[in-house]
Parts: structure tokens; C-alpha cells; sequence
């Protein structure tokens, strides 16, 4: 006879899945243990180390004599299989390597792992100075505090919670005007945008192509909008940031009004009314992806463009820039008439979101945490931001810098032709660098520039010095 | 003039976003700055109970004398618009009620917030005994040991402290053969269904249609696989589990072994074998859903039937059973020929799953924390199993109880025609029911049966009895 036994009677021990065979052939119950418990082992199926069931547990679950466990226990530590040590009880031993597969555990290395000495490409924060404390203790205090309610299955909209920490934290710092019910959580700017744009099982979606954005902005969103089969058009950028008079016959525009992504500047007030009468004849909205709002290291930033008039402006943020894009929270601020529709979208099907996160995030938020990590961090941000200028200005004075005046990275312009070479020789060197080049829409008739895009939050504070230096070592 | 300035050089403090207008007007800086908060606090941007910066903090953000930020405050609280408490700062002032929009916070309540006074539907587990100070503990030392790259981009498959602890969890406790190359986190059996059928952005997906299931199973799924573009042909069901041997020119086929959803029965082994061969010789896979394999309460259970091919079996499974669908976490383990394809659909633009829970997650299983709760959860709907059958042999000795041996529910048999009235009768006395007919196939040629999908975890403890009692009164 073959059967799978489980032991599963006991409060104590961990579950053990064995294969039985043959309990009433030769040596009964205690041989046909042993054979199973070998087999596991010498098959890989329990790895070294593993710590098996108590003899009392396992005996209740597959109904035996406790002893017939623990002859079988001693049998295969006397064979080297398993060890036994008093206080951590029995193990299966280290010398009973696992037969591996043919796959050698490829377990894929992070993107920046083990990737270049230096990095200053944009878009991560210092993840090492994630507020782990901080962030733990806003965790443990909301689940402590949550009703039972929270641990089953979620709503749609996302946590009330978090929703109406959001509708006091954007109307406080980023001047949103909002209230709960308009709010929909999701897993940030790329949940986003599919849940808004639709495409396969999601539908169509509650907005339609073609859509205006940026001739310089992120090739990952148009790559993921062109996919949803949306037909992008670039406005061209000057030094008042994106032309908007140019809107005509699209469906909507996706704009970085507080500081264009990657050019740096912001929105100029005569362009955002612009777009927003454009919006409000045609009917449609104004995508207003505020993806580093919080960042801002001059006197004069600009509030969301949402502020001034919540029906036609969908307000998009996230929190990975200012926390880490390992959380995947992100938020959407809806006109109105667009909420069923994004619910309806998104679904059960949809709500991926991590609740406990969510409520994690609206303790930090209502705790005052948030301010406090977003406030050391423009801070540290904007000495980088200093450092940087500074040494352009002492090591490379032809380089002009731009957008500096908030976010987590700048815009160095080069003479042209230079923009390729310099990246290439910063990669020789163990320095990650993005060139302008490959934020530039395709089909954009702007001059193309050259130029780099540096991501000065991304390394740790110990290694910004030496990013700096070899940055300064590869510029033309 | 009009601007935008938010207080941004301290280190204490909170941000506050202020259009301030007509500083050189009347009055200077100190009415411009009072007229810009009252505005705020009137037009509801400011709820009350916002905490206003200390003086010196919106002074230096706004280049303002301290004094200034003090009058303007004080005037204010005159006003009524704030209050000033010793020890609690400057915060609006209660009466100081926001206009909210026309709608009224529609914030939507998780399906079962304000549902049913009783309710014994399947699917979802206790969540009130969430285990909420292990969780949290598992959480906080998770996040303590991490390095920084955790809190960077995300790698696809998911974290690999994750994929080894499930590795030697799966292969210990449910027979799983694998290893942590092999496994991909996701946000649930939703998402692997999608990340596997592809539809719209993801692409075409790894598997095609159509695709065998069983003849009762959860609609949601069904339509989730519609949806993908993918037809589903259903397989009859038996006392032996689904009639595999029907399987002919399907491209794959869906499983639930260890304990059919929703009739409750494991599969037979004659037929895990049959499934595997049909695998083998069509060159497919087997989709294994181990919605719920740590339940079992008799001698017999069943491992995974990965554990027979690990090469044509994909194996599915989740914490939402046997913790809670509030974190949307799940894996996915591949044959080696798929991974890298399911790594491709998912991409940068999937890895919506939480990296802090992944690695809480590790810690929870590697801890033992793991098993100590299904153990303890295992005992206690153990227990409800039985009041269950007990209630029914006393108080509806003609109502046939079957499925009992595992998992999280139960099906009661009942007469033809009395499924309907049944449900509804329950539904008039505040207890949600399921009947079976939700859960069959619309192309089955199996007659239907009428009977009540009966969900024992789902009550919380106290209100256990009173669901049992309520069922009781409602029974034809």
C-alpha cells in the first residue's frame, strides 16, 4: 500500500508531508518510517537543516508508538542523515546535500544589486535610509488598532483609512482638493495607468487614446500605454515647460505640472490654466502625474494642478520616491464622474494592494512620520543638490545644469554629440548615467539635445562623494 | 502677484501648502498670510483637527518674520477659524466644518462589513484570529535584517528569502519538489491566472486554451479565464474527484486535488496519475490549486500532485486560506520551462506584491510562526467540523454532510428543488448562504445537484454557534 500520511493532531511541531509505503511488510510500521524519512532526505525533499517533528507529534499525527519515531529518529542519525542536539531538536544533517535540480537556483539578482560601482540614474530614492523603525512601529500600531474586518477580503477603493489620512496629507502639503470617496488606491503610477487606460481583461477602461504627454518623459509609461493601445502625441517642452497651447483633437494629457520628468522645470501658471480651460472645453482630463511633489528646494514651488478644478484633473502619486517603490502604494484622486468606472475596473479581480501596508501607510501618515522622513529627506537631498552644483562648477564650468530647484535629479546639458560617448565612458568606469536620449518620444520635432539625467538620491550618503567624482571624471 | 509657497526648511514641522496673494497690498505680509490660512481652513482644503506648523518652521519656509506667523495665528483663533491648546500646537478649529463636495464620501465598506448578521459562506478564513503581534513581530525583524536593496526596485520573482523559505515549507509540508529558481511570488491565484494566460498588456501568457476544469468550481475564476480570451471545458465529477480520463485536446487542465472546490473530495490517486500521464503525453501541464492543503483533519490526506512530475505539474497556492486575502501574497511553482517566459509577462510592470510582506512572509514561515497558526487554526476548524456535524445529525439527521475530511467548508446535501428556497429562507433570517448552483460549470452535462456550500471558517468564533443554530432553523 502507498498513502500519504501528515502529522496534523498536535498543537506543537510543524507539518511533515511522508510518503508511506509497505507498513505492514517486513520491520511494520518503524521500517516503513525510517525508509519513508530517508527517501525525503536523501531526495532532497528535505533540505539540510530542516527541523523535523517532535517524536510525540509526529507519532499523533500518523497514529503510531511514540517510540516507533523515535527508533526511526535514531536509526537515521546513527546513518548521518539527521543530527540530534539537545535544546534544538532533530535536524536533518548538513552533509545531506540536496540532489539540485538541473536548474542551479537562477534566483535573479535585483536590477541594482550587483550592478555598477556608482549609480546615478533617476528614479529610486536612498533605500538605505528607508525609516525602518519608524515604519515598523506605524505597521504593528495599525494592525494592532484594525477590526477584524481588515484581514479579509478588500475593498476596491482601498482602506477608509488611508484614504482619509491621503484627503488631509495632499490637501495639507500638495493643496489637492479632495475628500475620501474620490480616492482609489493602487499599486502605484503603472496600476495606474492600466487601470485607467483598460485593455484586455480589464476592458476598455474608463479613458480613451489618443493622449497628449511630454516630448521627453518615461519610455516604460508610453511603452505600457501603447500596449493598452493608446496613441501617444508629444507636446514639445520649452523653458515653461510643456507647450499646451498645442492641445487639439486628443483625449486627454498626461503632464508633470511640479517638475517636468526628466527636464526639470515646472509648469509655468499660464500653461496649467492653459490645460486646464483645454480640459474643461474639451470635456476631458488632465493626467497630473506628481510623481516627486514633496521634493522641492526653493521658495516658490508650484501646488498640484489638481487644486484648481478636482473635475478635470486626475491627481496620480505614489510613494515610491518618497518612501520606496517596495511598498507599491500609490493613489488615485478622481473627478467624480470617473470613481464607479475606475472601481468598476479595478474590481476584486484588481485589488492587489497590500491592506496591511495600506494601513501601515495611514498611521505614518496621521502620525505625523511621513512629514518628518520627507522633511529629513529634502534636506538631505537638497546638500547632494548643493554638492553637485558645486562641483560642476569647480570641475566641469561648461556643463550647465538645469532643473534643480526640486526633485531627485538634475539635467546636465552637453554640446552636442557628446551625450553617447560620455555615457559609455561613465559605464567603463562603473558609473550608471542616463543619457537624455532615451526619454525622447519618437515622434517628438524638437532638436534632439544632449544632455544627462542625474539621479543624485539614488546612492547611499557614503557613496555620493565618490558617485560625484566619477561623474566629474567622464564629463567632457 | 500670486504664489505658491510651502514651508520647507525645517527640520521639524509639518508642510503646508498656501497661495499667498498681495503681499505688498494692504496690511503686507502678515495679512496675506492670514487671508491665505482663512481661505484654507473656510474652503475645507484644511479639515479640522490639522495640526498648522509651529511658528518658526512656516516662518523660515515662507522667509517670513516668526512674529508674522504668530499674529497671523492668533488672529485667526480669534476668529474662531483655529484653536491654540498648550502642548498640542496650533491646529482648525472643530466648528470650522469643511464644505464637502456633493458627494458624500462614499466610502464603500468591504463586502462583508455591514453585511449579514450571520455568515457561513466559503472562502475566507477566521480573520479574527489573525495572528496579529506574530505577524507583526515576523514583519519588524524582516525589515531590521533586510538589506538596503530590499527597499529599490523589485526583482520580478520576488524576493529570494521568500522562495527559499517556500521551498523548504512546500516541500516539507505539502510534498512539493522545487526550488527557489523555480518559484514566482505573486499577488494571488487572480494574478497567476493572468500571468499565465497573458490578455491585453501581458501579451499571450505562457499557456493557451482551452482548458479543462472541473465541473463544479468558482465562478470567478471561470470568468477570469473568459476574460483572457481562454474557453473552459468541464469535467464531470465522481466520488473519485474529477473524471480526468475524459481529458482529450485540452491544452491544459485545472485542478483543485488535495480537496475539490466545492464538493470536497481529493482526488484519487488512480486519477493523479492519469492527469499526470495525459500531461506527459500531451506535452501540457497540470494546474494544481492547493487553495487549501494544510487543512486536513483525518489520516489521509494528500500531498501535491507536483510532488509526482515537477516538470508538468504547476503548482498554485496563497496565504489567503490559511492567513488572510488581506496580504495578496501567493506563489507560482513552474516547471523549469516556463520560468522564464511567466518572468517576462510579469516584468517590471507586475511586480505589484509587496516586498516588505514577502519578507515578513520569510520570516513567519522560517520562524515556525507558520506552522504553530495552521496548527492551531487546523484545531480549531477541526472543532467546527464537528459541532457542524453534530448540529446536523441532531437537528437534520436527513441532511447528507459531505466533503469534511479537509478544508474550510463543508457541502450539505439537499432534496431536489429546496437548494433555492433554502438560501433565500436563510437570507430573510440575516445568514448568508451558498448554494451549489453558483458553482456549476453552465456547460456540464452532470445533473445538478441541489446542496448548500457551507463555510465554517468564515464566523468568528463567539458567533460561531448562533451561524449553526441559524443554519439549523433554515434546513428543509
Amino acid at each position: 500500500m502507498v498513502d500519504s500520511w501528515v502529522n496534523a493532531a498536535e498543537r506543537i511541531g510543524v507539518d511533515l508531508h511522508l510518503e508511506l509505503s509497505g507498513l505492514s511488510g517486513p520491520g511494520g510500521r518503524r521500517a516503513a518510517l525510517t525508509r519513508a524519512l530517508r527517501e525525503a532526505v536523501r531526495g532532497g525533499r528535505l533540505a539540510p537543516g530542516t527541523r523535523l517533528p517532535p517524536y510525540r507529534s509526529l507519532a499523533a499525527d500518523l497514529g503510531v508508538a511514540r517510540n516507533t519515531v523515535a527508533d526511526a529518529y535514531a536509526e537515521l542519525v546513527a546513518e548521518g542523515w539527521l543530527t540530534a542536539r539537545q535544546g534544538s531538536g532533530t535536524r536533518v544533517a548538513d552533509r545531506a546535500r540536496p540532489l539540485r535540480h538541473a536548474v542551479q537556483s537562477p534566483v535573479v539578482a535585483p536590477p541594482r544589486a550587483r550592478g555598477p560601482l556608482f549609480d546615478l540614474r533617476p528614479g529610486t530614492p536612498d533605500v538605505s535610509e528607508f525609516p525602518r523603525a519608524a515604519w515598523s512601529a506605524s505597521y504593528r500600531r495599525a494592525l494592532q488598532r484594525a477590526p477584524s474586518e481588515v484581514f479579509g477580503p478588500a475593498d476596491p477603493a482601498g482602506r477608509p483609512e488611508l484614504r482619509e489620512a491621503l484627503t488631509e496629507y495632499l490637501a495639507r502639503a500638495r493643496g489637492v482638493r479632495t475628500e475620501p470617496g474620490r480616492i482609489v488606491i493602487c499599486s502605484g503610477f503603472a496600476h495606474a495607468l492600466r487601470l485607467l487606460f483598460g485593455a484586455g481583461t480589464l476592458g476598455p477602461g474608463v479613458l480613451r487614446g489618443p493622449l497628449a504627454v511630454e516630448a521627453y518623459g518615461l519610455d516604460f509609461h508610453r511603452g505600457l500605454l501603447a500596449d493598452a493601445g493608446v496613441r501617444t502625441v508629444p507636446l514639445p517642452l520649452d523653458e515653461e515647460g510643456a507647450r499646451v497651447e498645442r492641445l487639439g483633437r486628443e483625449r486627454g494629457v498626461l503632464l508633470t505640472p511640479a517638475h517636468q520628468f526628466p527636464t526639470g522645470g515646472p509648469l509655468h501658471a499660464r500653461r496649467r490654466t492653459t490645460a486646464i480651460d483645454w480640459a474643461r472645453a474639451r470635456g476631458t482630463v488632465v493626467l497630473e502625474d506628481d510623481y516627486d511633489g514633496e521634493f522641492r528646494y526653493d521658495r516658490r514651488p508650484v501646488g498640484a494642478v489638481q487644486g484648481l478644478d478636482p473635475e478635470h484633473v486626475m491627481y496620480l502619486g505614489s510613494v515610491s520616491k518618497s518612501l520606496s517603490p517596495a511598498l507599491r502604494l500609490g493613489w488615485m484622486v478622481l473627478p467624480e464622474r470617473y470613481v464607479d468606472g475606475v472601481l468598476a475596473a479595478k474590481g476584486e479581480r484588481e485589488a492587489w494592494t497590500s491592506v496591511t501596508d495600506q494601513l501601515g501607510l495611514a498611521d505614518f501618515l496621521t502620525s505625523g512620520a511621513y512629514d518628518r522622513h520627507v522633511r529629513r529627506m529634502r534636506q538631505r537631498y537638497r546638500a547632494r543638490r548643493d554638492r553637485l552644483v558645486e562641483a560642476l562648477a569647480a570641475r566641469a564650468p561648461d556643463v550647465e545644469v538645469t532643473g534643480v530647484a526640486a526633485g531627485l535629479h538634475a539635467v546636465l546639458r552637453l554640446p552636442p554629440g557628446t551625450e553617447r560617448p560620455t555615457v559609455e565612458a561613465a559605464v567603463r568606469r562603473g558609473l550608471a548615467l542616463e543619457g537624455l536620449a532615451g526619454f525622447r518620444h519618437p515622434d517628438t520635432d524638437m532638436p534632439p539635445r544632449d544632455g544627462l539625467v542625474v539621479g543624485y538620491a539614488t546612492p547611499a550618503e557614503h557613496a555620493y562623494g565618490a558617485a560625484l567624482d566619477a561623474l566629474c571624471g567622464v564629463l567632457p
